[in-house]
């Protein structure tokens, strides 16, 4: 899956000579805040007023609400595409209850920083496994009093910082067991009656939407469809009727207002209509089932 | 109420031996722009143009549009969390007629520029009160020609990135007269027939409710209605009917769909539907009253 | 049209005696992705592991879906407020069909990358002309493997961070001749009846209608309307009727919900209504025609 840009910093921008002193780490940042409010702002400005050097990427703030697996997932697969550096990521419909706070390594020397809930478990794996894990609920670094609602502001964000400065991890808290993190459990695909059953995983603003299936399932190996590029399938998704499909390489390959099933950008399976919503047409919804055989 | 982080930087990113350069200030942006069209971005252009060391925080331009009260209170909490910097906020209805522009310093070094509404005027007395004010609308730093109706762009990031460049306040415009400012009415909670009457004045993008009352006046003091965590109350917004209540800490403690009244991170009340929509749940929009009282 | 800012560096932010080392140049970065999915935050990332030291600004990621005529204009008017540096735009309908991937350097020196399909073509002639052009649809600095739907991660972000990195524009592709480029035809408006017909040509978020005319083509010149300022006219678009608008200088001259016809911040004339829409209250979308006429 995917590609990443590992070692591809440009030849022509390194320095020369004298050493640099050691750069603040990047910081990537992903909430399910949006925009409309001051919530990501606020975390920007705690992160500017503790670690000045620190520069922050937004990957998105516009995860939808309390969805932690769409967060888990964008994160995976953003992340191979920044520079390795603290990647802080806040969805959490139970800041304040029981669930844990952590900041945590990787095998490819990533640190992660937000609750544990599944959302940083993806993307951990994918960063190499999960190597230290520190619970920050009490980190010596949060901000007093630490609201009951808003540990992006006073927990997360300013561990994150001291993180990018170059404090050490041990510092944030206390260690933790690696094998008691929560991880998610993704929807498997099916075969049934010559179909292929795939799920809805994550739906974009295009209304392109993003199934649990690799495109080797579809075209080759042991239990794939036998489909190629360029085949017609049918798809079936719960109530919505059946629709006859091309399996595409791309939107532009398709009149406008046709429907396509092709690779996405990291590599696996999903289904748009061109210049128009799959979402909308196949009433689809992250989490819904959607059948494809051949037609 | 708050916390805010002065003092917090962290001591592993400070640097050793030979002085550093005077560091352009950070710049804080707020306005009602959105971020749909390129209001904001050409702001950024501009401010980076003239001081291109700034860096600017955006902490949000989600402001509903013309809405000054939401944009006052939004920079008076957020800016607790930012560097001293530059704090450049444009809610401007009135861009183009008599109101005046200006840029000040408040008690605490902090230096504000904007339109006089209101916009900076919580901000302002928050932090130390305001000391120094310029009138800019003819300030020699502005791009020619003046728009009439675009001062963020020709008017307010131009004397915001001087300011920031180290440019003294005192060049930026006329001296004026710190009692001429406009200043910001906001409603006072009430008692009445054993109801607290406080107001809506603000909904975040989640319909989480802030009203204009600390949690003191619920719980404890003279007039409080001696309300204490855990216990239900009655809450009643115009026509919308009555509905219980819990006082709770905060929304993980209460299940899915519960109505509930609790501290919000900036230490006032608010009311909160647990992953659900408080603003539609009760017909609260802001300035709207809303009685709470014991049930 | 319009001022912009060429040479307005503050005096008190240049530095003395020693030569800095080249600093990156600035990226700016306008798309139709949106911010609730995380295209544009990917190619952040691209750009932070290619060439840290860029300093990317967001002009907006808010054009509307697949309208290159409206980045076009935005691109155009936007970077006459910026620093010259890279300009990086994608609104990009046929990413993976034939239309060409581009990489340009204009008259004042900008260096443009996107699709050629119009997208940059205005701007470029507005920087001084199109000078040199590459092909990068094949380039050395691209991500491998090159995705079929997501060439802002995997070409453009690659191109404009080398670039801004100091890389000479010849090593991004196959040099190309500036005669092929795709250019953007705009509607002109004319004279029928004693009427302007003049066309929409953008919408933005409040509401407020740009139109392809100046305002010489209103108040002055040969073909001119006559009118002046204070003036009351006549606008009638499509099907929804006649409104009378007055000939204004800003909304603030309106009491709230009365329309206006204006010059934008750009020099162009534009329609509004005070604290209200008026592509809305006229059924204007971009596009349609309006005539204006004296009333």
């Amino acid at each position: 899956m995917g590609g990443g840009i590992r070692g591809a910093r440009a030849s022509g921008s390194s320095g020369g000579g004298r050493l640099p002193p050691v750069p603040a780490r990047v910081i990537t940042f992903l909430t399910d805040y949006g925009l409309d409010d001051d919530f990501a702002g606020v975390c920007h400005g705690v992160i500017a007023t503790i670690c000045p050097e620190a520069r922050v990427i937004d990957i998105t703030h516009g995860v939808p609400r309390h969805d932690v697996r769409a967060g888990a997932l964008i994160l995976r697969s953003a992340i191979r595409y920044t520079p390795v550096g603290v990647h802080l990521a806040i969805v959490d419909p139970d800041v304040g209850a029981r669930r844990r706070a952590v900041a945590l390594r990787t095998g490819d020397d990533r640190l992660f920083v937000g609750p544990d809930n599944g959302l940083l478990s993806l993307a951990a794996t994918d960063a190499g496994g999960v190597i230290e894990v520190v619970d920050i609920a009490g980190s010596p670094w949060r901000l007093e009093p630490v609201s009951a609602t808003f540990h992006g502001r006073d927990i997360f964000a300013p561990v994150a910082a001291r993180l990018a400065a170059g404090e050490p991890l041990g510092s944030a808290g206390d260690p933790s067991d690696p094998d008691g993190l929560v991880t998610l459990e993704l929807p498997l695909p099916r075969h049934e009656d010559g179909s292929l059953i795939a799920h809805a995983i994550y739906v974009d603003r295009f209304g392109n939407v993003r199934l649990n299936v690799g495109h080797d399932q579809l075209i080759g190996g042991e239990a794939a469809l036998g489909v190629g590029l360029g085949d017609v399938v049918e798809l079936e998704a719960g109530a919505h009727g059946r629709h006859r499909a091309h399996y595409a390489r791309t939107f532009a390959d398709m009149a406008t207002g046709e429907l396509l099933l092709y690779e996405d950008a990291d590599g696996t399976l999903a289904v748009a209509v061109s210049r128009g919503s799959a979402a909308a047409r196949l009433g689809l919804a992250a989490g819904d089932e959607l059948w494809i055989r051949p037609a």
